[in-house]
């Protein structure tokens, strides 16, 4: 074991709103059948509330009647506010003070980023109940103009809690790799220093999301066929040892790829984005939690994370339950 | 050892363009005396390239003729854009690709914050060459119709190069607390879902960076006090057995509080306020950068890390050089 830790807590924030693909299809212009095939989702949430108090109550419930954790990171796509970074607020939101707490950003793989950053502290005893909460809000950056990606985002919050422990769980393998190549292939070019709100020359569309969907699926597939290839034959796995993989909430079509081109069968692997779509950061912990809550996974369980996100990075996580 | 590491480059960058503080006296609408009273500075330094490119040249100079690092960590309080992450577009400018990158938030604690995480994974031999690049432009967000924050902020890069090593050096200690009651003393409340771009409501100021001074010292002083009396008492440390201290160079009253009220000693602490001003989170690196290069710290040194950053968080790092 890599890292020896167990998820102790889980929780999960969907909003009540539900926005369906006919309701959005009157936005970007195209047909409901159109949005569906493309992107295989039915529906999404639209949050009313913050991503603070989003990702809080999924907190809540992941630390349930557990101490207060010693650690919060925050592992989200696109921050509240450019400073201070939203783990301050979420910290804020669960009435806490005094808890250490920062944010890890590599956009869609934050959650799983994080994951390793805080399975390796509780490995080495720096801390030993941690907090991981991703809450994004994507339908405030829809780009109406650009009918694909505006159509695959919508907002949710998940949570885990993180435990040292004497079970033999927790991180078996990690592997990650960033391709700068595609690095303008899922942007929000603005919000920064780049094209900031002050310029001039900053268009209204640099502060909305825009992505390339067929060509982040043809750049990152070869990648990810590779990454998962390796760390599975590295760890003396084969696909049929997985019990589920949990792979991002990119696309429909992103998501099938695992088993037409992955080697996994269908009902190996988790698929939630008919009715959430693609939730950034959320959507991989979001598909975890649910998992969870429907007992696709069980104790002793190997269980693939998996995703491709703006950078372009692609990241594989197999944990044991 | 808390983990067993080495910094073995070292690399900054300073733009040429100076901006003294009579020339910026007359955008504040106060006298130059009022600024360096008040603040320390005499001059800050303004980019005209953007943070990946700063970040790079930084980057460059700390990976040498050493192989290429195997993760590359983006530490900086103000991104490039909202989406990727700013760990991408300095991978680009180096050249590389594949590895893997991401980013560390904690605003001015993000070198500090990042260290740490670095720290863990080289002692947990998940990765052996971490390169971390802090790099700011904070004179892109300066409010003039505030003057104190608009004159302390100054533009930099800053970064170093981790590696594996069987000498008793790397991670002593660490420690960092974050008070959300303190959330709105220093912020840019735009860029987020919070006030997004695209809003009516959001101000052109929602946008720049705002920070009370005064009532972040007040807040901040008392915390700091209490962190480092306890990890030096926990170490078994004295103020005398630091070789250096480099604090987070947040202002000059708040360096100066290090010996008027911490109980080091003025020479002990690394202060370069006066020519650079507040370079946000490369504040930080820049001083230990620069305090590497002027053979400020030698081998088996023990070198206190200190600062206060937007949360409002405090933190601490003690590492043998």
């Amino acid at each position: 074991m890599k890292y020896n830790f167990k998820i102790t807590g889980f929780g999960n924030y969907l909003p009540s709103k539900v926005e369906t693909s006919e309701e959005i299809s009157k936005k970007i212009n195209k047909s409901e059948d159109w949005i569906i095939s493309r992107t295989g989702i039915k529906s999404r949430r639209v949050s009313e509330i913050d991503v603070d108090e989003m990702g809080a109550i999924a907190a809540r419930e992941a630390i349930g009647n557990k101490k207060k954790p010693d650690l919060i990171i925050n592992a989200s796509g696109v921050p509240k506010q450019t400073i201070p970074d939203t783990s301050v607020f979420i910290q804020k939101e669960l009435g806490y003070s005094g808890i250490p707490s920062f944010s890890v950003h590599s956009t869609c793989l934050s959650f799983i980023t994080a994951l390793n950053v805080a399975g390796s502290f509780i490995h080495t005893d720096s801390y030993k109940n941690i907090l991981i909460v991703s809450s994004d809000r994507g339908t405030r950056g829809r780009n109406f103009n650009e009918p694909e990606s505006a159509s695959i985002l919508g907002d949710a919050a998940a949570a885990v809690y993180l435990e040292k422990t004497k079970e033999d769980s927790g991180l078996i393998d990690f592997e990650m790799g960033t391709f700068p190549d595609g690095s303008d292939l899922t942007e929000v070019r603005g919000g920064g220093t780049n094209l900031h709100p002050q310029d001039s020359q900053t268009k209204f569309e640099d502060n909305l999301f825009s992505m390339k969907g067929p060509k982040v699926f043809k750049f990152t597939l070869p990648k990810v066929y590779r990454m998962i290839s390796n760390i599975l034959k590295r760890n003396k796995l084969g696909q049929r040892d997985i019990n589920l993989l949990i792979p991002h909430q990119a696309s429909g079509k992103a998501i099938a790829a695992y088993s037409k081109f992955g080697g996994f069968l269908d009902d190996q692997v988790m698929n939630i984005i008919s009715d959430s779509g693609n939730c950034v950061a959320a959507s991989l912990p979001l598909a975890l939690v649910e998992a969870h809550k429907a007992n696709k996974i069980n104790k002793d369980d190997i269980v693939f994370l998996v995703g491709t996100g703006a950078g372009l990075s692609i990241a594989s996580a197999i944990i044991k339950v």
